[in-house]
């Protein structure tokens, strides 16, 4: 690694967060399961596939519009099995609680994480809570990893694509972003933007069984730039996206413009992007637009030949999507 | 829960701990798998029994000697999994980094961490970073997630416990707490002591076969006292210590004497504490004996009809272990 310090551009989700996993994390920890690329990793297990998961969570605000760090624990690694085509069982679930926190917003964030348990089926059946000094901490930080099952049939993966693939996603993109933005209040602005922190599991369900199906991946830290960055680097193909076709909800585009962030490098957390076969592309959108989550769903791009992830804009210009470097929002996740 | 706002306390192990995992924790997501009494859960699975547990790290400073954060969080959690009966096979590893924390330092406890998961042949296969900001974090805290796998022929758990039935320690206590108390060099002290940190799976390997052995814990936050007070809660049965039984190093006593801990309530990363059938304890401490690990082992107290945790002194006299309640040594695992 060329830095000497952790700086917050390590934890954004784009090139610097890559080499600290990969230059330090993987190298060391360095193994045949270990995949630094995959949301969840398919387990060798005697009758069944076991696929095993664990994000953490730092999210400042607590809680805000459309959920909490508790159901957000809960829907990012869920979400993460489901993504990867299993069914999520059970989860562990840490606790790194700072002192002073009150006991009645901790009780309103398990709450809010035991009814999104509860809706997907998983269970948390193990648990750890540690306390640490008023000041070091960021009020509550807390990290689930998940168990799932998945059947032998299902084949998804970097390797599965192909040039002239398309690019589904399920949802408006940077809904989670800009609702963690305005629950900061730090901008004095205000709205009902809900977060979209929700299961993806109906989705992935939906695409299951849909043969030309190649990759799915929920687009958080870094949103959907990010995805297809991840895809680009692995295929060595390239992406190109349409930006009419790529749906973002008015208030999002609107803080957007004011503060200058673009949207698609927002976290989203309840979305999912997927790569399928073009002649199966209609298909798929058709099962999505069918579920309550889905409705807004759309085909948005394309699996090139190439290297570059690239925005064809509505005015009929082309603009190349950079890799993230800099840190857009801090604990958005 | 009587309090409104999280204290140290609620860290410790002790009565607050409890407190807030089951009035809080486990009240909320409630399910039939979840024992918050329990080292590691069983899981129902097709064709084997998989064992499932988490443990989250905040120790300080990360770097002591005998161990780091890095070693700790592999022994922590596989330990639990060891106790429980069962094998390793893989970890999650969620990392929670401060702004500005060394990138050296980093990969030291990387580094500690790899081999400590090689030593006992389990493999890191899932992981998740994420980068707080400079002052929200006490430099680094780590979350494992452990899977294991056990035969079903062992059954141990609390409810094979019976009056009569013989404790023993496998190594000295308190050496952990007392090794991270001088490491933080607040008080001037100096010594040569190292943490017990290591993994345990050779010392509960060699029950593993055992016809009479009921129960396996290691003692971590709140010591061989807080073992003693759980095994009680569990079972309505009382336990009889014997103080000169109890190994103790003469440096750990020392501190001990000097800053007013009682080395019974002090931390340990590499200790089992294990119950057996009176009748097989003398060969029970002879297999322990006969490791590296266990040469200090030592058979140390009973489960007696009754309700209280009693330390029989030296002197003869008798002295009522109570629950901890407050925080002896915050973050110290």
């Amino acid at each position: 690694m060329q830095d000497s310090h952790i700086s917050l551009a390590h934890g954004n989700g784009g090139r610097y967060m890559r080499e600290l996993i990969n230059e330090l994390f993987a190298k060391h920890l360095n193994n045949k399961q270990l995949d630094t690329s995959l949301d969840a990793v398919t387990l060798p297990w005697p009758h069944e596939l076991l696929v095993f998961t664990t994000d953490g969570f730092s999210v400042q605000p607590l809680e805000f519009a459309g959920g909490s760090i508790g159901s957000l624990a809960v829907h990012g690694t869920t979400n993460d099995l489901a993504v990867a085509g299993a069914t999520p069982l059970y989860l562990s679930l840490n606790a790194f609680i700072e002192e002073g926190l009150s006991i009645e917003v901790l009780e309103r964030i398990i709450i809010d994480l035991a009814e999104a348990a509860q809706k997907i089926g998983v269970a948390v059946v193990a648990g750890d809570t540690k306390v640490v000094p008023r000041g070091q901490g960021g009020g509550l930080y807390l990290a689930t990893t998940g168990l799932g099952v998945k059947t032998r049939a299902l084949s998804l993966g970097f390797d599965q694509i192909q040039a002239g693939d398309q690019l589904l996603v399920s949802g408006s993109v940077g809904d989670h972003g800009i609702c963690v933005l305005l629950a900061r209040e730090q901008f004095g602005l205000q709205g009902d933007l809900a977060s979209d922190c929700a299961s993806v599991l109906p989705l992935t369900q939906a695409l299951g069984s849909l043969r030309g199906l190649r990759f799915m991946r929920d687009p958080t830290r870094g949103g959907l730039a990010t995805v297809c960055h991840e895809i680009s680097h692995a295929t060595r193909l390239g992406i190109r996206l349409q930006q009419s076709a790529i749906p973002i909800k008015p208030p999002v585009q609107a803080v957007c413009d004011m503060l200058g962030y673009d949207p698609l490098y927002l976290a989203c957390e309840g979305r999912v992007v997927a790569v399928v076969a073009a002649d199966v592309a209609e298909q798929a959108l058709a099962l999505w637009q069918a579920l309550p989550h889905g409705d807004a769903a759309a085909i948005i791009g394309e699996v090139v030949c190439g290297s570059c992830v690239v925005l064809q804009t509505e005015l009929g210009g082309e603009r190349i999507l950079e890799e993230l470097e800099d840190e857009p929002l801090p604990r958005i996740c």
